[in-house]
């Protein structure tokens, strides 16, 4: 069962998703320790190559790597030999060749991390987002807190709602929820739905009540509002209207929603601000903790092997 | 005596920054030994959240940390999450959720660290100056450094130059001297005087050499050079001439007048330079090691006590 | 033996940088481990002071401070006190004073490395590249690269290729390899040669095709494309055609030819891309290793004496 990379859930099977979720599920309890130390990694390198910026997803991956010991290395964009015009293959056979023992990339081009995986054939590679493609942790880290909310995956009806087109987290979620069983569906504007969404196991809505019947589960995108500027929505007044999700617009769902946003939130925009912060929907904290606990079993899942007796 | 955070000078008593400089004190030997490593917070981390740009003072905190064996992430403006325009208190509640145990604030507005300790209720918030409201860690650096020179703060006169308008540090020099109980001058343009400056427990002064008769210590501020463009003084030729402070100019203050200065230095400008490189006057580089010392006593203070035996 | 500093190879005796070749050695083996952690600076702290970007230089100095357990601080031109105008002096005193054991500094002025271990008379600097002057570190990793090739340095042709006008790891090269005993060949235009070449113990070639006959070693440095702005050469198309280095260029040199680069590499302009990958020619990927060695050694040297049974 073991592989040298993250790159997408795309090409998980069901027992690896089930593995990662269940060690995510043991690390939670390191994560909520006073004295959040193991030795797991101690002696390992992780190199983040963000060459997008990220606060969240960086420094979750950051706080995972250091409860296990291991040693972090941060290179982003702007500070990287990027102004110098390294190729990202040079960099990363650098970053190789000084013994950094496992990358985690965020890049604005779909592939990217893939491309880099092949670059350092021994080294675990870890997407942490690649342009429009996928953001595997992001969607595990989904996965286990719907899992521990609901008691399990299959068979619940899951609506994600927004910039479906330009959602690595809308891919990662899809492919993750239908291989554990969950029904899916995508809500949003026909200009924010991708060209292809036929081909993908999921039923698409373009109207947010009619996608919201009977969900057991709102997975709410964060909208760009820059898109607004490259005319996908007509404004971002219209855009909350129709397709922000409130408490009101919730009525028809199951009596128990439950409501996940990946951040950062545009409150009363995609979401309304007291629905975010009202816990008996929104578990988008919960998501968060979450994170580094996955984060943890992707980099002991793909590291920890390595490491004999320690 | 135990606080959950560490805001300002203004609404600590007297006892609590007597235990402050006491503890400082002990850590400062920590901070002179050729090994600087005690387990102290292992397992625990400190987010660095600066909004504004500083190497000493986000340094200083870092060093504090890791001398004490915490983890630290630094997040600043820049290349955090506020270029997606995610709110202080969603940023905060994030890093919260991720486990982050502590959390050092910079921000360009007055009243951000106290905004920022309602967000995270249960986790210490230390403000590492916000606008132009306090700096306390600066403040407490100070009154340690004064202590350790004339080996008492009761009954000296402490006079504080330069723009107090605009400077968190006079602010909490105020009010960490007067409680202490020591009598407080402020010297500087009328322009570059607070409004309400009778309300503080200070002498105003606008000329220099009145101001600085007697003092046993001088707090030279510096002066933002930007501030000139605003008018708030003529020129820096100007300001240098009436206001820099120089060892002619501190014929009249006591014989044994100690200059401190929080940096970096315009030298020339507000303090003459071979006066800032005086031993016999200045203790600027001693006033930085107690930074480490203060630091590190401000997050023993807030941290230290959820340790148990460690 | 014992300096304070590491700022150049000029300097240095034979004996110093044997001592250095013989320590990077050693410590190689460390790099190579499963688990890269000796606690040889444990407690000791170095910070890294980039007033250039580099991801390769400060990575691999990063990477070799915490492979010895130090702490690592690092502050970049953009986000230190740079901003506000504060002098290198003073940033070095502030850091000195708060305890900081030594420091690695980049900076665009040649003899601002020399300058810093001034401001610190008690704490090692090392020079990570000064404007034109050297980059020891450098110069030491591509020493070690060739004797590990080699098995020796003393009698060897090192050809040096490219803008040698410009290049600080050209001059750590002709220093090192000439007290070493090898014979220094300089290639490049007429325009990117240095005007005293002829004080330096080299032969200097206006060709490449000559200076590559009989070359054992071919260092290819690179070309910084924005010095074509300044007419120092007409093209990048003319460069590559006259002073590309690729395996047909090799064709006079000895049979066993190794080919260096500093990296970072402009494939297909100072080297053919096939020659950077080629295993039977290049070993660049070799002296990025040797780079966390020899840094490591460098730290060890200036900071380890002080640690006693440590």
């Amino acid at each position: 069962m073991k592989r040298k990379d993250l790159l997408d859930l795309q090409s998980l099977d069901v027992d690896e998703i089930a593995y990662l979720l269940d060690t995510a599920e043991s690390f939670g309890e390191v994560v909520a320790r006073p004295v959040k130390k193991v030795p797991t990694l101690r002696g390992k390198s992780v190199a983040m190559l963000f060459f997008e910026p990220s606060t969240r997803t960086r420094t979750s991956f950051e706080a995972a790597a250091k409860i296990m010991s291991a040693d972090t290395y941060n290179l982003t964009g702007t500070t990287s030999s990027a102004v110098k015009g390294e190729s990202l293959k040079d960099t990363l056979l650098t970053l190789d060749a000084m013994g950094i023992d496992a990358f985690v990339i965020r890049h604005g081009a779909s592939g990217a991390a893939q491309l880099a995986a092949k670059y350092v054939p021994h080294k675990p590679v870890i997407n942490a987002g690649d342009g429009t493609h996928e953001h595997p942790t992001q969607g595990l880290l989904d996965l286990l807190t719907i899992r521990q909310v609901k008691g399990r995956l299959g068979g619940l009806t899951v609506a994600i709602v927004g910039d479906i087109l330009h959602s690595r987290v809308a891919r990662s979620n899809v492919w993750g929820l239908h291989k554990m069983g969950a029904r899916v569906r995508l809500i949003g504007p026909p200009t924010l739905l991708p060209a292809g969404a036929e081909n993908l196991p999921v039923e698409v809505f373009t109207n947010l009540e009619d996608g919201l019947r009977g969900a057991d589960v709102v997975n709410v995108l964060r909208i760009q509002l820059e898109r607004q500027d490259a005319a996908f929505f007509p404004s971002v007044r219209e855009y909350a209207r129709l397709f922000g999700v409130s408490r009101a617009k919730l009525k028809g769902a199951a009596p128990d929603v439950t409501v996940l946003h990946p951040g950062p939130m545009n409150r009363g925009v995609e979401i309304e601000s007291a629905l975010a912060d009202d816990a008996q929907y929104a578990v988008i904290t919960h998501q968060v903790t979450n994170g580094v606990a996955v984060r943890m079993a992707a980099l002991f899942w793909l590291m920890g092997a390595n490491q004999g007796d320690l």
